[in-house]
């Protein structure tokens, strides 16, 4: 089977295309507002229906939240399993819209036609790229060339807490040989990129309480401890001037890149000047001896995400706290353990309590960092995919953020995943005037075209 | 004229006089509330009429907020001059009130008889033992021993807007030789105490901006600079390991004690584990080397109020903040000059801040501390008056906090100020179930006549 006049029927068929996404931007799927609740099982219909014309046996899978959409083909090869998500984040707010963010348009911009709409980027575009090209293979040769199954979600905004348990239940429908996630971005503007590092994430709230009850700074200043001073003293102990976290064995399980990422990573050419000083930065701020990129991707952090104690509105109250407290997470990587961090935290914490202060924590699940093993052939074979389409070849990146639905492919169903998304950084996801280049939209669908075409292949 | 007269005057009358207190407080002179103005109005105007029926030409001065009561006797001798304030706090949560709060009565403790009501001690029952006092002196002689004004506000619960204005206005009809203030309390249960040093107060905001804009610490975490770190690094510098203040030439212009105050202060025997016990604490934290009742009486302090920056609610989100934030202030003694202050706080600030922050400061009106001139022979005949009246005998005695009426009547009026008062630390003022001791009340009656008959000796 060719490729060829696979990309003819996605390059001739992609005013339809656009319509069909238009259909479901108008979908107002806010999963995280309990007053849209209709519409999202409206657009996880519309899916199911959608999938249902290209022959898949798909269902809406409901759920004590929003319904899940899963279908099946037929086929043989390999089985991919892709994962979209079809629900949007709120629009508010509205007056900043340039146009109404339920009323997706094609718009005429500096750098091209952009498709602007809530959801154009996040998720509902990338989603439609791999339905589409799937509805191109089908067109062409009547089936796909691989064993194809899908498989999205309506809460991915609003904390996916459906998500593990319809995992855990479904795990034998849903497992795969490899499992395919549109929902990040191209690095920069014309570089493809497959995501094979997430780093992990610790959270840990940490609440020094001094005296019992606040007190007046009057009558007690002086005399008394204050947990905010204690606080802050503990805190500014965790980093050195270098940038470096000094808990006692925090780097147990951090490696260094291989040499080959690394090569691969210098050939980004990552201007960290541009990517700082757009939000009024100019000096990287990590451990000083590692590249800019390695900070935000392959590097550990520390930092405090939130502090407070004390009087907190207008003008000044002279009190002296009884409490001050402090959210601080912890980005991890390679094999970092989170157990073992907390550990080191806490033990430094009480080290450093004076006998009048006590402390309490508040932990939420962490995770540890996800490493793809690229050894399965199907890294290779997207990047070369990957690599035909667009102007630059394609590249093996980290994510300095974590997606979760990548760790649970691999904790639940033992399947590796490939992030594979078109996203660009000007996207505005999560913002007013989100949009979706239709260059992303247009070379989305070729790229998965050409995916599936490779993992065909022996 | 003989004094015991006059003091068996006080005791057969004390009945009378605390009728005339219960009508006071029943009148709801709550001056942060606008609902109870004319309550304010009402009790200026009580006290208006009392003080004429004892001969006083007396009135009620109206200001853009709460009136004042000034009033004149005639008389030969040294002037003094009287203040009160006849304005209560809020009486909520009145749920947690065992009486109604504007219903005074007398109760049986187990300590003895109290008087119960919001402002009983705060400053209502305290400003009658004046009031009382000059009675019982008119009644036996038909006249007062000395030249006495008396100079009550309505507003000191809300801020005082009105009172340095209306002190300059005023400025040669309230000068004196010698002003009263009766707002403070006793030292212990039994130690009459007139205040001669109170601590000076220096506010400043500090607020650290990174990044323009609050960031995703999964796509610039390890990259950006954050706030908080650097505002803790910051504030950890201010004191030493044994409680010192960094900041260069902090204590330029701090005094050690005199000898004679020294001694005095060690007679009192503070005892400091169980005023920190009260709040569950144990270790003094002040500079290591000074003594607890030197930490809160002669000594400055630097201390965080409050400290903000990024996510605060429940739960955790990975911000890392744009800006952070800590309300700082300084309690300062002898000489300190809080211009100097906050220059060397900035300096430091500065210094230790990255290329890539700024900061912006927040000022209040700082104040010197005061301390008053205890030459002036007035401060020795008050406590010899107070040291016959009490079981112990009197001590001048430091206040951490500050007062700002005392600043007032030195800088504005250039009148040193006596700051005498009998209230207890149980009263619960600004709390439910306010109180007055009776034995307060009745022998703070007997001590400022005492203190009349002392002034009036050559």
């Amino acid at each position: 089977m060719t490729i060829s006049k696979v990309l003819n029927q996605i390059d001739e068929d992609l005013p339809n295309s656009i319509d069909r996404l238009f259909e479901l931007l108008k979908i107002k799927s806010i999963s995280t507002d309990h007053a849209y609740k209709s519409e999202c099982k409206k657009a996880a219909d519309w899916l199911v229906s959608d999938l249902r014309t290209m022959g898949f046996d798909a269902n809406r899978r409901d759920t004590s939240g929003h319904p899940m959409v899963v279908g099946h083909s037929k086929g043989t090869g390999p089985h991919v399993m892709f994962y979209g998500h079809y629900d949007v984040q709120p629009a508010d707010p509205l007056e900043l819209w340039d146009s109404p963010p339920f009323e997706p348009k094609l718009e005429e911009t500096k750098k091209g036609k952009v498709i602007r709409a809530r959801g154009a980027a996040d998720d509902k575009g990338q989603l439609m790229t791999f339905v589409e090209a799937c509805r191109a293979w089908k067109k062409i040769h009547g089936k796909l060339p691989v064993q194809v199954s899908m498989f999205f979600e309506g809460e991915e905004e609003s904390g996916s807490p459906s998500l593990v348990p319809f995992m855990k239940a479904n795990a034998s429908e849903l497992k795969s040989d490899i499992a395919l996630i549109c929902d990040t971005g191209l690095y920069g503007e014309e570089t493809p990129a497959i995501v094979t590092m997430l780093r992990g994430l610790v959270k840990i709230e940490v609440q020094i309480t001094g005296p019992s009850r606040d007190l007046h700074s009057g009558m007690y200043g002086g005399i008394s401890i204050n947990p905010i001073r204690i606080l802050t003293k503990i805190l500014s102990g965790l980093h050195d001037i270098d940038g470096h976290i000094t808990l006692p064995k925090f780097y147990d399980g951090v490696h260094d890149l291989s040499n080959e990422l690394k090569t691969q990573w210098e050939n980004l050419n990552f201007d960290h000047s541009h990517f700082l000083n757009e939000v009024d930065l100019s000096v990287p701020a990590g451990e000083i001896e590692y590249s800019p990129l390695e900070m935000i991707w392959s590097r550990p952090t520390c930092d405090v995400n939130g502090i407070s104690g004390g009087y907190q509105g207008e003008g000044f109250k002279t009190v002296l706290p009884s409490k001050a407290s402090a959210k601080i997470s912890f980005r991890l990587v390679g094999d970092q353990e989170p157990v073992k961090i907390i550990e080191s935290l806490k033990t430094y914490i009480e080290k450093n309590l004076p006998e009048d202060c006590s402390v309490d924590y508040i932990e939420e699940t962490p995770s540890k960092a996800t490493h793809m093993s690229t050894t399965n052939v199907a890294f290779e074979k997207a990047r070369q995919a990957l690599s035909l389409e667009w102007p630059k070849e394609a590249a093996f990146v980290g994510c300095g953020g974590s997606i979760p639905i990548a760790g649970h492919f691999k904790e639940i169903l033992d399947t590796d995943a490939m992030l594979i998304g078109f996203g660009k950084d000007d996207d505005q996801i999560h913002s007013p005037n989100e949009k979706y280049d239709l260059s992303s939209f247009h070379r989305g669908i070729r790229s998965w075209a050409r995916i599936l075409d490779q993992l065909a292949r022996d």
